[in-house]
């Protein structure tokens, strides 16, 4: 099939540039001794999963427990589900469980801790609890030196549950630019969990999983000394705002999405295309490091750069392109397609069902992936 | 169904809200003496296009072919495609046409109107052509002096197709927040089509429709002579970007996000919830005129608004609430569900595959969507 065969707008995976960046990542996680459990909140498809396991992965990681079932429906048992747990989300991850998921749940929180406890005991549920610990992003997590740490431990440890371990996230690692500075960041990570694994076993604990993550840290840490697991995902497909980071370079973004041009406003000195905030999402990520990005870097439908062209604003259904000059309307008339390579790949592919995966240049499959919750 | 037997995050439109919302805008078709056609790109909902045409809807506006595939498939056979139309999309609308729909497509473009009219007539369709003219939003559309506007009436007029009229839309009045200002922006959107009407019919062409609007203009306008039809969407459910305008009172907006708290990081002064930028998504444009209402404003669940409360920032699937002080921690424990009023209505809803409806408090029932193209 090819390109114009497609009903824009519509997502492209390159598929040789999915298997580069899998291996990319996976010779890191080798190279730092540690397992790879790689987080498909990027991805969201059975066939990534299925590319990322035979590479080498260890099992994967959902932000979702509707990913989670998607996952253990395509026959994936080892997730880890790294998002904080609530009680009202108990009774589905049992279910989970009970279908043959090998799933890790996790929490920072002593009372949620002390439901999953209660409920372990009273229905013998044997529920693997990873405690969330802030290395710096603060997002959600303990920070390593704090009481509640060593409560929690104790409340799994005295239930039908299992202790399972430690988790943390750099995401603050998204906000640098230099490889230096993610290298310090990755040094931070490592000591947040260390510590905290120290702490635990020193009181008596045993912690099988010492897990952090995220794709600048994963790709560049120097030295992964007492950790188990890496996790990361938007490494698979890359976008722009890893780009304009330093972490990958513009070659390695494997996805995009094909847009039609619908419109020349000439009064205004724009393009129309048929992707808009929906199709691209709202993310303005790269503007800390590259604002002219705006939405998305304008590409050739051969996935060639277009110096200097961009989705400039958007409305629901419109990509707004300030032209760079005249000649612009002859280069790109109204039906011709482009290519738009995404701020936030997570953001951008969440609003498709389904990936248009490219080999030799042309879509040779499609495969599914799952949204919502 | 009570509100802790939803899986979080989800979304809850209250249809007594709705149902006024949907009352306001056809009184002030009916007081401007216009025809009103909503535009379903908010809702993309069957169940609530049943009842705007029952309230007195002429009938309705698409922003995708798939949203009129949905609709058409639902019995809603009038419907106007306002997007422009591509010379690859024309067998999609054609085959619409086939199943019924009393499809309206739209152009700005004299090559898309002439692969337009070589269609209709080596294809024997009768399709209805609107030409899309910019009243200053200076997204798509010709000017209404242009040359192109006659140019393009004359090449579908003299073929199988129709020339069915002339369609703006003023996007510019959000970016304003007084009335009198939207006031200012209705009469110059009303001028554009006018004008353009009026040149058209002086040349001899026949001009059925004449349509504009958005929902500050459609709301505020004092007079609409020379018009025969409003269009307009997000005023079904409104949003805080509506609000930070002065376009609604809070109280109208029908549509949050039920979520739920999912962690307390204590050191970095926050809440966590699960509905992060993917549940709310990363809209902003409320920016303009009340930042600080950030990614949503945070309500009980019964929907009553909590006083400077609001999501600050976000992850993928996380909420992240600067608390105001430590006492937030007791009043929204781990597990406790709160509702966020979204930023933009059309672009949080696209993350959901349906409404859970609610009525005296309760979920009543649920309605599906369609997203996606």
């Amino acid at each position: 099939m090819i390109f114009t065969q497609l009903s824009t707008p519509t997502l492209l995976l390159e598929k040789e540039k999915l298997i580069a960046n899998i291996s990319r990542m996976q010779a890191s996680a080798d190279r730092l001794g540690v397992q790879l459990r790689p987080h498909l909140k990027t991805m969201k498809a059975a066939r990534a999963a299925e590319l990322l396991i035979a590479s080498g992965a260890s099992g994967i990681t959902v932000s979702t427990l509707k990913e989670a079932d998607y996952f253990l429906e395509h026959g994936f048992r080892d997730i880890t589900y790294a998002v904080g747990m609530v009680p009202a989300k108990l009774a589905e991850a049992a279910s989970l469980m009970a279908r043959g998921a090998d799933l890790k749940i996790m929490t920072d929180n002593p009372e949620v801790a002390q439901v999953i406890a209660t409920d372990a005991n009273r229905n013998g549920i044997n529920y693997k609890l990873l405690i969330e610990v802030d290395c710096g992003d603060n997002r959600g997590g303990l920070q390593p030196e704090s009481d509640e740490l060593m409560q929690i431990a104790a409340l799994i440890e005295n239930s039908a549950a299992h202790f399972q371990g430690i988790l943390t996230h750099a995401g603050h690692s998204y906000a640098v630019n230099t490889i230096s500075a993610v290298e310090r960041i990755a040094e931070q990570e490592r000591e947040a969990v260390v510590h905290a694994a120290t702490r635990l076993r020193e009181a008596g604990f045993t912690v099988d999983t010492v897990s952090l993550g995220s794709t600048p840290t994963a790709l560049y840490a120097k030295d992964l000394t007492g950790v188990t697991e890496l996790r990361a995902g938007v490494y698979t497909v890359f976008d722009l705002d890893q780009q304009s980071r330093g972490v990958c370079a513009t070659e390695e973004i494997a996805l995009s999405v094909l847009s039609c041009v619908i419109g020349h406003n000439q009064a205004a000195g724009k393009i129309l295309l048929d992707a808009g905030g929906l199709a691209l999402s709202k993310d303005r990520s790269a503007d800390k490091f590259r604002p002219e990005l705006g939405y998305g870097q304008i590409c050739n439908p051969d996935g060639s750069i277009i110096p200097e062209l961009y989705v400039t604003s958007v409305s629901q259904e419109h990509g707004h392109v300030r032209i760079r000059d005249e000649s612009d309307y002859a280069l790109f008339p109204v039906g011709s397609y482009l290519r738009i390579l995404p701020i936030h790949a997570c953001m951008t592919a969440a609003a498709y069902d389904h990936f248009n995966v490219i080999e030799n240049g042309v879509v040779a499959e499609q495969w599914d992936r799952v949204n919502g919750w």
